[in-house]
């Protein structure tokens, strides 16, 4: 990416290990992630360009001598962040925080839109799968590395459970993954802001209960009928944008707890609002790497499907095409076989 | 209090019974809460003036109808605001929240800070205390209607278990009670951020195992050193000020969390700092009535003894000269002798 809207197909050096902790992976599928869609929309013009990408699952080519977890010829999930696994806050599950952890696409590391990448610290980062590269579940599977970790960790941070209300502001992929979180892990209730009408539907067959297609003001009043006066136990804050903030503050019901996971567009957020009904505010960057272990099984067995959030397909080619697309709201979410 | 700076004794109907719910209770001892400063400091003109406090203990006098928990005679701790204890909110421990609770001083509702007030929903909101009125734990109980009920609900919204490092912004008497909580729950470390060499003594006799003096980013930087150099697992806000509260988001540790309880004198937060390290931010007005239940035994058993934030003795006539105490930092706290 070369500023706001410039995506180019370009050919860079060949990935190569570097470390003896790195592990080479050919890139069978990678994704376009509505994180991306920040930069481009209001990235300043660069000579030099950003690689793209954090969502891939590929095959590894070759691994550094250190490399005990992953062999060559593995099909592997990669995390949108690579980590040690051993420091202090790996071993807590929050992966996010590495000691020794990084991002794709910076320094010497490739990004994930492309033929292979370089993963440093490849023991703690990547997860092997036990299925073929060209696995039906293959969408599902690339979820685990961004979109449906960090629905979870939205559903997570807004303490959701069994009987709890929740609500879901924005119907993007990460929000419809939350969704899927959200009843996973038992919401009675399962309210979704959004007027999309293929999103939705989407979100109806993930389990929403109710669907508040107002804006602003009316979809709090909204939000507050559907949830006996009071608003919802648990909020799902999937967008970043300040309004989106403000809406989940203000439908979080007293003793509630707001769980944000957007990209933060605003630096400040209404600190009032939160303290006088007693909401928490979580959230941040998805451990992805600590929920993957959790979430792989049930995606292995078929009982959630986010997958479904992909609904189109995308050549390396056809990647600047998948961006503006998905910039458009014309796809939800857009899949990239290399 | 007619305006900042302006408190005045003066004399006011005879509080009485409206509803069958009110209990009459002549004030024992009451106090002069640190956020009683915030309009000492602010508050506009009025011809009308503002009946004020909000922690008191007393001996029932009187009680409507309906009333059943207390009977005349009974001595009463009454929390911060009253709350009928059976609401949704005050069954789930939130009687901050309650549907039919309120505050002290305001419609015809007298304020603490005087000889005898009217209490609604006493049976949702007194609690009878098992000593005399003139009882040597006194200013300890006096503490459970508000600043040690606040320093516990700092504690606990800011997550402090067995274990856990701490470290607690402000070193008036909420902050002071929130050591006492911090060590009762179990905390291993516990820093304070403070200044003033009683209040630090007193710190120390509470439990806390370092003091930083240290003002904005130097404190920050020492808070970090003091914790392995990722700051504190749990770090409790009581001041309410912006640059307390930024304080206390930067000394924060990776996946740790915030309690607030110091009343926001600014609407906004920086989110993102929060957001990149993945620290919760909750807290708000403490449900003391929930909590009196869990602190009291500790009182009567002089486990811990809050009550030794009260540093300065006044009769109704001083309570003026209380406040100006207080405010200009003379005094730590004001227990009040009507």
């Amino acid at each position: 990416m070369y500023g706001a809207g410039d995506v180019r197909v370009e050919n860079v050096p060949d990935a190569r290990l570097f470390e003896p902790t790195d592990a080479l992976v050919r890139v069978t599928r990678a994704a376009i992630c509505g994180s991306d869609l920040w930069p481009y929309k209001t990235m300043p013009r660069e000579e030099q360009g950003q690689r793209m990408g954090h969502e891939f699952v590929g095959v590894v080519e070759d691994v550094g001598d250190d490399v005990r977890a992953v062999r060559v010829g593995d099909l592997v999930v990669a995390p949108f962040l690579w980590s040690d696994g051993t420091c202090v806050f790996c071993r807590e599950g929050l992966h996010t925080s590495c000691l020794h952890g990084g991002r794709y696409g910076f320094d010497d590391v490739d990004g994930g839109q492309g033929e292979a990448v370089r993963v440093p610290q490849a023991d703690g980062t990547l997860v092997a799968l036990p299925v073929g590269e060209d696995d039906a579940l293959m969408p599902s599977l690339v979820t685990l590395t961004d979109v449906m970790a960090t629905g979870h960790h939205a559903a997570v941070t807004a303490h959701v459970g069994p009987g709890k209300t929740v609500a879901v502001v924005g119907d993007g992929a990460v929000g419809l993954c939350g969704v899927i979180a959200a009843k996973r892990l038992g919401a009675e209730q399962i309210v979704m802001l959004g007027r999309h009408q293929n999103r939705i539907s989407l979100a109806r067959d993930f389990g929403a209960t109710e669907i508040v297609s107002e804006r602003g003001d009316e979809a709090v009043e909204r939000v507050r009928e559907l949830t006996g006066g009071f608003g919802a136990h648990s909020v799902l804050e999937c967008v970043g944008l300040g309004q989106a903030v403000d809406t989940a503050l203000a439908i979080a019901r007293p003793g509630g707890a707001v769980g944000r996971v957007g990209v933060p567009q605003e630096d400040t957020i209404d600190g009032s609002v939160a303290f006088w009904k007693n909401v928490s505010v979580a959230g941040g960057p998805a451990p992805a790497r600590a929920y993957i272990d959790e979430l792989l099984p049930d995606v292995l067995d078929g009982k959630i499907e986010p997958g479904r959030v992909f609904d189109r397909t995308a050549s390396l080619d056809e990647v600047p095409d998948g961006y503006r697309a998905m910039n458009e709201r014309e796809a939800i979410k857009v899949l990239v076989e290399p």
